[in-house]
């Protein structure tokens, strides 16, 4: 019984990030623009990468625990930044915890509306915090920082800090970052379309014509 | 005093290899041709990554220490072969001690002719190689294995072993091994054009656009 007017599923593509990640920024200040060309939708999924680097047995970045790597990645990234026309100022902070902006994503991809904001503020305001800790060289685990880029972005901070800070917003968050390494997820960013992982800003646009098959 | 018939500088990327490393297949069956295209020569540099991942605390693969990263890196190797018609086969042996097959490296790229061959035999020979360890799941450790590949080439195995294992040939891998962690080779493959430094299959384009200058 019934019938079916065929098969509309929307394309989309999960973006995994970590606010105090290298590869995440030029990913993250791309992966919108790029999706929507390709007609994909992009689901923000911002997560603890620090968690799951203790799990493989790392207590800090490995870029600062191999120093070789270190000095290779923020010249890439700057090669890789250059070439997308994307600022990239060495911070002097690294890694940034990006614990608390990470809380406020999940309200702003999901808690709508927030404040003044009637739409889904995660996008908007992850490339802020990004571009805040890799081109501005500012400090991201600061509230007033934070609450400056959230009224940038038309959302009033009050109304975002108190729901990021509820019991059941910081669970949710582990609970993100623990799905994240279910999923097979070591890394930032990820890219997940279903079971199918792509690694790595390098991979924006395999993810994203994955997805758009 | 004189004059000039202006600046013919050869343009040319050295391309760091390792015949264990997973993404060093892809990037080593490409790189000629790759290369060619841009009237880029490529010079050939086998070395063992065991002692420069050693030297960052690793006693494996790192692919074998962290399971979740093998697990990704051979999907992630087998979309790049198909994406790229590179046949792959998941070998029962990884990482395979890459050791003899680049000590005959070094003599195919530099001590020309040896036995029949004239020309430098070194990339065809490592694209032998890396074909029989990841396509063909042969075990590359083996003398028999490594001289019916020389003698595929058309170079005769007795004069290539009697060359590659000498004290000398020895110490030369070792030493090129050295240089390659010197000059922050961390990782397989790595193309170097003077100091500048990329890392990874997924780096071969922009290192050929980079010598093309």
């Amino acid at each position: 019984m019934g019938f079916s007017l065929g098969c509309m599923t929307e394309k989309s593509i999960e973006f995994w990030y970590e606010f105090a990640s290298t590869y995440s920024y030029p990913a993250a200040m791309r992966v919108e623009r790029l999706a929507a060309a390709s007609g994909v939708i992009v689901r923000c999924k911002p997560f603890l990468l620090g968690p799951i680097l203790a799990a493989q047995g790392m207590k800090d970045s490995p870029f600062n625990i191999y120093a070789v790597r270190g000095r290779y990645m923020w010249r890439d990234l700057e090669r890789i930044c250059a070439a997308e026309n994307i600022p990239l100022k060495h911070p002097s902070r690294f890694p940034q915890f990006g614990l608390k902006a990470a809380r406020l994503a999940l309200i702003g991809a999901d808690r709508q509306p927030v404040g003044q904001a009637a739409t889904n503020w995660c996008p908007a305001f992850s490339r802020a915090v990004f571009t805040a800790n890799f081109a501005e060289d500012k400090d991201i685990t600061q509230d007033d920082v934070l609450a400056d880029i959230l009224r940038n972005i038309g959302v009033d901070p009050q109304a975002a800090f108190a729901a990021a800070n509820t019991a059941e917003n910081k669970d949710r968050l582990k609970r993100q970052t623990d799905e994240a390494m279910e999923r097979g997820i070591f890394g930032a960013p990820s890219m997940l379309i279903g079971e199918e992982l792509f690694w790595g800003n390098d991979r924006l646009h395999e993810a994203i014509d994955w997805a758009a098959r």
